[in-house]
């Protein structure tokens, strides 16, 4: 298991890769609208791991209320998995409280957050990439 | 530049080991009481990075007036630097405000944090280790 990313949601994303891309000189990998998740969103590598800046497209939609509410700031913690199935169920066997279950995107890639309520405040993502 | 830890604020570190190193099955690599700090902390080894949970020892420092305030969750991200001095001339040519200066532990590690009025919200933290 291993860090997969940090996701920020910021209100602005070209002055959040003024400081993270200029700033901080962080390489920005990609960029891009993901509409049907409601996000504008830019990666940038750390070694192993990426931070994710994520804009809500709508302030209606769940990123949008989040940072409403919130603010600016980190949006949830994603750890990388080999085999998902296993870690959920291991999860909840412990009682944990997902919020959702297992997604899977069209690349393959399978996902699943687990509920703050569970993780002491933190909304945490699994992720489990195409190839494991 | 990578990612060195993750840190959450928790309200009770052992009911947080029981999910973070129970049910999700992360090791815990040491445990300790910083008084100098105002924390008791524990290290989960993820990859290269790891998680980082803190709880505070009074309410009245500055972590026990975090949990006050916002709750559980995550309060800061560490960056691991090669050149700190560096890193932060970097960041004050680019306008970025610092949350004190750099200081070092009896170890050698080297530290400072960036406001997060200057990283969209976020408190980040640059480390930079001894062998660097």
């Amino acid at each position: 298991m291993q860090i997969d990313h940090v996701a920020i949601v910021v209100q602005d994303l070209d002055e959040a890769l003024q400081f993270y891309g200029q700033s901080l000189g962080l390489t920005v990998a990609e960029r891009l609208e993901l509409p049907e998740e409601g996000v504008e969103i830019a990666f940038l590598p750390l070694g192993d791991a990426e931070i994710e800046l994520l804009r809500p497209l709508e302030a209606q939609n769940s990123i949008g209320r989040y940072l409403t509410k919130r603010g600016e700031g980190i949006h949830h913690l994603c750890l990388r998995v080999a085999d998902i199935e296993a870690t959920v169920a291991q999860l909840e066997e412990a009682g944990a409280r997902l919020a959702g279950s297992i997604r899977q995107r069209e690349n393959g890639t399978r996902y699943v957050f687990v509920h703050p309520k569970s993780t002491h405040g933190v909304l945490l993502e699994l992720y489990q990439p195409p190839e494991a």
